[in-house]
């Protein structure tokens, strides 16, 4: 068991921008009773773009980097979130993941984040990652439209190993600019998560680089939830540098990543959730992955791609999802 | 009548870093008798296209990040101005109009920049943003080929209430590199103004990010406007995040936005204005639009889109205004 | 002869954050007997994108940026480096051009960098640039697999005039992600080399920006250079604001500039090497040059375009490369 740098500590840098620029960020920041500092994205506050870059940075243990560009789809035109990181599997594993299920009472939320590697709650990944944060101070993201209550923030905080007031939540709902340049900005993350359901160790991914179209705000979290996962299955690109080891066959491993693969791949998420009646556990796992991978392998000197981008569905998602 | 952040203020990181690597940036500091400081951007000193991102940030009131990428137009490979701003209202409108004609003796020129909150000679449209700066600094963009002299810097300062020492001037031809920045960086600010003159408040635009490319440079100022404007106007794209209120109907409002809506569009604008005999008020206003618009409703979950890139056209004007 | 500013001081910034941060830019810091400090980036330690991207910038002196984007080629998708300099001379001839042939007993490597201008081995070149660095501090990239021992270290220091703890070696082979990038940021030094070449004096080059795709790692060193040539070659794009004097004739001059006016050009580098039987002396200079170029010439005001992207060459060189 490494303890490496911290993700809670390196992600501070920009918690602390995010407090201070508040009001420029449309961002709003409630003391809780338990003196947890929460930061509200997107539920009394509209919160912005550039909040939703600095949540993202966040999320990855600021340990990726988070740009906010452009990208065409047919003759459409959309911002897009370009997203790099030298330590995908810190970064994305150990911090961005949404793998901490947060229920206290009636609360309950997605947790993603640094804070998730000073709880270990989800001790199989952080095992398998070797990773251990030791931090006074935890900040994690809760993909909720509710503000959570000191419950909520002692319970955190508890299993974080940190005193409440050491504890930053951010607090953004999927349908919310936040929501979606969050979401967005897992293009990344997506594609390792799915490799390590492979059994690929996500050791050996070196660097990640990749860029997701940032959709338009639904009305509600449920359309909002569809129509993110879309831009990332229909029009996620996703570049690995990779070291493989002997034995590994990148190839074939390949072949298995893109969303496409998946039996439930072909129509817009909304309506593949609504056919599994709303239950995510009869939704192929496999479906989370990006349109397209390409992979270099450092140790054969091989390139590897698979997948391709969907445009056409992707447009007809962003009808229906909005309609 | 709120006094919110200061403008002026706001933009003076941009300003200082222009005075301080003058060398690097290519701007020659001229300081006057009234001891005004001029930052000569294009006339005596060449600029460069670090200085026209500068300048351009400086423009939005430092509310606003202007990136130099690049982009395809047909065949064709240009620089391009990527623009982003979180306050869009008092960005553009508030900062970056050229909406304040300096005329002093014969000294005649367009004033864009944060010193227009200050001087609020545009009474109206300040009055309607609700904003006011107070800040003891100014500074103020001119697109003009003559360095202003004392009366002029004076003047400026009066109507800024600020001492002439406190006040910076920047100073750019129309065809010069740093022209040519701060011009395709006015991708935001071009259908903010457009959507004011529709009747839509302009607070109701949360965030907002757009992309034009940056056009070579014309051997004259009026054919150097010609090609900027055509830039927008053919292959400009914004992206609005909105939050409107019940009645507003931004279906059909974004119709009414695109260039192409105007009659006066399909056509170099070096030709529309020599149809009109040089003379400005004699051509439609709404011509002065970006070719395409998308807007995300957070109120309604809708997606608009309206107009189409051009770059037949565009390359047409290319081509006729750099002969 | 003037002094300007010190091209290996503006890069000590970078390199200073090389050292600072190696772990996280997973590069290895050596410190030879000799007391010069070797920072290796790809040899014994992998390298990162981040990196490769600060290495790009010390490799330019300071006076340009690197920024790593994306980059579509035909249905593929790659890593991008998008370099812009407002002093083309001096940032790529003056610093990144790979022109310093370091050989001391049985080590051979390539030198690219600031050092360069303080030991003006390349004595015409820099005269004819007018620059002379005189800082007390050198920075030198060396294209190696091989880390240099003190006697190359005592060598490279004492032609710069520096001691050799003043000295900071950057090793990476050309097979390795910061090779990969290095090579690809060269993408505005590369048409300049040329111009230069063709007689064009670099100093009328004000401003340039171009963009390349950052290729997959190749297992030998041979092969990368074969690829990551050609990425230059069949999809690089380069725009230059330049300031022609009478008598130039840049429509003439822009013609060959591209690649493809080699009679060398069309296919694979690799092939081509081969065919010169490994000898590059045979292969012809002037296809060492961007797919594409555009010029806007300030005092014409005229824009010129040369070449074309050469996507389906560039694919077909990606697969025999990396066989």
């Amino acid at each position: 068991m490494t303890e490496k740098r911290s993700l809670n500590k390196l992600a501070m840098g920009a918690v602390k921008q995010l407090v201070k620029n508040s009001d420029a960020l449309r961002v709003k920041i409630h003391r809780d009773k338990s003196k947890t500092t929460i930061i509200d994205c997107g539920i009394e506050a509209p919160g912005s773009l550039e909040a939703g870059r600095l949540v993202s940075e966040v999320c990855m243990g600021g340990l990726g980097t988070v740009d906010i560009g452009t990208t065409a789809v047919g003759e459409h035109f959309f911002p897009a979130a370009r997203v790099r990181t030298d330590d995908p599997a810190l970064a994305c594993l150990g911090a961005q993941v949404a793998g901490w299920s947060i229920k206290v009472d009636d609360f309950f939320a997605l947790g993603s984040g640094p804070a998730r590697a000073l709880a270990r709650v989800e001790k199989k990944l952080f095992d398998h990652l070797h990773y251990k944060d030791t931090h006074n101070e935890a900040v994690l993201l809760l993909e909720t439209r509710t503000i959570p209550g000191s419950a909520v923030c002692e319970h955190i905080a508890e299993k974080c190993g940190v005193t409440p007031e050491h504890l930053h939540l951010i607090v953004a709902p999927t349908a919310s600019i936040v929501g979606s340049v969050q979401i967005a900005a897992r293009i990344v993350e997506t594609p390792i998560h799915k490799l390590e359901n492979l059994k690929f160790d996500p050791h050996k991914i070196l660097s990640g680089t990749g860029i997701t179209p940032i959709v338009p705000i639904a009305r509600k979290d449920n359309r909002a939830m569809g129509l993110t996962n879309d831009a990332i299955l229909m029009m996620g690109q996703t570049f690995f540098y990779i070291q493989s080891t002997e034995g590994d066959d990148i190839a074939s491993l390949i072949e298995k990543v893109p969303s496409s693969t998946s039996s439930s791949y072909g129509k817009p998420f909304r309506q593949i959730f609504k056919e599994a009646k709303g239950d995510f556990y009869k939704i192929d796992p496999g479906l989370f992955a990006p349109a397209m991978i390409s992979i270099s392998d450092l140790r054969t000197g091989q390139f590897h791609t698979a997948g391709r981008l969907d445009p056409e569905l992707f447009l007809k998602s962003l009808e229906t999802s909005l309609d």
